[in-house]
């Protein structure tokens, strides 16, 4: 196992030109840089903050979640996750990355009577109403993740899922309809739990919310559903052994964090663009959006720093952003995903005389879905836009693992080479007091919203 | 029926200061630019180059539409879509907007036995085969989309898809269970249409893949599981009339090209977010991100010039991308959609006394999504962060036509302010043509892609 691989070849100068970087400059002031910025993550490690570095190794709280698991499995048809941003995101990601986008859909038996697994990652009503009408609710677990468990959206969604239950099952078999995944000692969720008898899990303390898809917020929706999740950690496992280095040649996170710091701060690159080759990485991009955005979003000083990260698709988006990439301004960096199907599908002879089809006869999906990648980083390269590659070979629970793991790393690198904070998100914190002020919550101000102006109505 | 309404008023100097544009340029300088960027696009329009303003008033082609899914509606299960860029995304954005997101897990019962719709976007084996195996394709209509015929992805699709109806389907009925829409004279799938006897429907020619959803490329899907088409096109002439006058401050696709090139020319703007707070308007972002992207995006003389359009969801991305863009560079405009749900969830008082929960209750799914939304555009605009809001009122088939249509109209208003053609992307065709020489279509030269160089890798 030695995946994932980062191949960075298309962001020096000898593949780009004036748009690239000195190699040169890998071994010089970048090395310095980077291992300055490991310095002070390694620093922060130790002391005991970034609590998400100890998860590959946390066998324990594996085998808890995975006992717990086979428990409730036996007797639920559905798991409904209510969870928003980080709590959401990662089980999100897992489902679609390792039970594909179709689990839902599928037979019990296709599924090996293993549950459906739903996500309300937002309180939208006619979302919260389609699925909880649809569903069998006495045969459907709820699993409420909030680690400070006051959450408006999340609470707001428990409190309507709580009083469909009890419409159809009996107040004393409540409880066991639910499981709290939360802060293990603070918290409305974890009151609660204790006074109801509600099962939990713990999020650790010094892990936040965009970190935890290795904690119980993550693994309890995959074990459920029949993920290994030991792989999964055996994987993230692998990714931290490779990516604990202080030396930036040998430590595939750090390169991708101080490659794309570079780009952002030294050659007008901002915008940061993730792009797999595969339907079932679509969700990661936005578990990698959440991640990068929040811990790198930041006021530092005076000032604003912080890349956007932009989710892409290939091949799908050569038809949609790939324009932008080609012959937009010179303000992106692309990171390719490549990955192979284990699942590959033949394309037949059917038109052998019309050459506009007869072309793809005798290939597959895979190979033409690769040959895409391909094309778009030389394309890019040839129009000097930069481009990384993680190669990540087949998805499995390892593999998966090991991406996640690696991006997490390169984040905190991140967060170090921009001279911020990645485990905080004070920005969203006037946006909840305003609303709660708008939802009457005693004890914080109503905002006064001017009226709509027609002068500014069009 | 007055929506879409724009609300602009946060993007000027009375709510945001030195971060605003002083509103008498909106009567002024901004004024004037608009009604030379409206004559612009008046004069194509005239010349028959836009032929998406003609779709609202196409009467004719939406009964024929009607009238073949009519008749095709009551024989199917499932329809697949194989359609990539434009043309998979008006299918998927009217479905998600009209059916919302589970339609295709709702009982026959509850879809009133219309069919399940499918789009295959990505020739991703997994995908395919994860779909195609589940299907009766016995009972499945497959909906081949592509303007020229050729477009490698979807027809790798429609080869696999056809080589698996030819083992179940007599050859004889084969034809029977596609429909190609495409250009009306040229291309493959025209001229295997006529030979085979598959019905088809037409893409008018000055019509582009991102402008075709009110086209059969839309119509169709949306027509064939129940929407009535003619509401959509009707909503969609009501936006074109209140988006037709060369009078900026009377013209809300003119209002919003306007401000959103101006923050990016003028005020180091050049990320514009489009955020609807609704699940169901999720595939929307999709679907403008192409539109503005691929429009945008392009050469201008010796320089590069677009937006990047950035999709989000609220209240989703409150925990996922506001802390980046509350305190991340002065970098980005958001244009908020609001909605009203049409099947609002109360929130039941289930713990009454718990300070933490007992606000939310009394109040509705849809009453905090609103408050949110409010207090995420007050919180941006105290940090001097501009946005606008796009009112849409309930989404039905009438509101979405409208929206879709202004964004459009909005669309070809931006491509004259920033002096580009919005209707080509001339940057996707290396990507192409090295897709065919990888692919060893006849004709193309195999591009010499180096080997990975071991020296850049880790």
């Amino acid at each position: 196992m030695t995946c994932p691989i980062l191949d960075f070849a298309d962001t020096l100068v000898p593949a780009l030109g004036a748009h690239g970087v000195d190699p040169d400059r890998l071994d010089g002031d970048l090395a310095t840089r980077f291992a300055q910025a490991h310095e002070q993550v390694q620093a922060r490690r130790d002391a005991g903050e970034m609590g998400f570095f100890q998860l590959p190794l946390d066998h324990a709280t594996a085998d808890t979640v995975q006992s717990l698991a086979d428990g409730f499995g036996q007797w639920f048809e559905n798991l409904v996750v209510l969870g928003i941003g980080g709590s959401g995101l990662g089980a999100i990601t897992l489902r679609e990355g390792l039970l594909g986008q179709s689990w839902n859909e599928r037979s019990d038996e296709d599924r090996s009577y293993f549950p459906r697994l739903y996500v309300l990652d937002n309180p939208d009503p006619e979302t919260a109403r389609g699925l909880l009408s649809r569903l069998d609710l006495r045969r459907t677990l709820v699993n409420v993740v909030s680690k400070s468990g006051t959450t408006a959206e999340t609470m707001a969604l428990y409190l309507v899922i709580r009083g469909m239950l009890a419409e159809v099952i009996d107040t004393d078999n409540l409880h066991g309809h639910f499981i709290f995944t939360t802060d293990p000692e603070r918290g409305v969720l974890r009151a609660l739990a204790e006074e109801e008898g509600v099962p939990t899990l713990a999020i650790p303390p010094n892990v936040g919310g965009r970190f935890s898809v290795l904690t119980p917020v993550g693994l309890f929706p995959a074990a459920i559903t029949g993920v290994p999740v030991r792989e999964l950690l055996d994987g993230a496992a692998h990714a931290l052994r490779r990516c604990e280095s202080p030396r930036l040649r040998e430590n595939p996170a750090g390169m991708l964090a101080t490659l794309l710091h570079l780009f952002d701060t030294e050659m007008g690159r901002p915008i940061h663009v993730l792009m797999p080759y595969a339907d079932r990485l679509r969700a990661l991009t936005l578990w990698f959006q959440q991640l990068w955005a929040e811990s790198l979003g930041k006021i530092r000083g005076e000032g604003h720093v912080g890349p956007t990260p932009l989710p892409a698709v290939g091949a799908t988006d050569q038809h949609a952003q790939v324009q932008l990439f080609m012959e937009g301004p010179h303000d992106k960096v692309v990171v390719f995903v490549a990955s192979e199907a284990s699942d590959d599908l033949p394309i037949p002879s059917v038109h052998p005389r019309i050459p506009e089809l007869s072309y793809l006869s005798g290939a597959s999906l895979g190979r033409l879905l690769e040959a895409e990648r391909r094309a778009t980083r030389e394309a890019l390269r040839r129009r000097g836009r930069p481009s990384l590659t993680l190669e990540v070979g087949p998805v499995t629970p390892a593999s998966l693992g090991g991406i996640l793991m690696l991006l997490e790393i390169a984040t905190v690198y991140a967060g170090a080479l921009y001279g911020v904070d990645p485990l905080d998100q004070p920005g969203v914190e006037l946006g909840k007091v305003l609303t709660y002020g708008l939802m009457g919550r005693e004890g914080f101000e109503v905002p006064q919203l001017p009226d709509p102006d027609p002068r500014w109505r069009v």
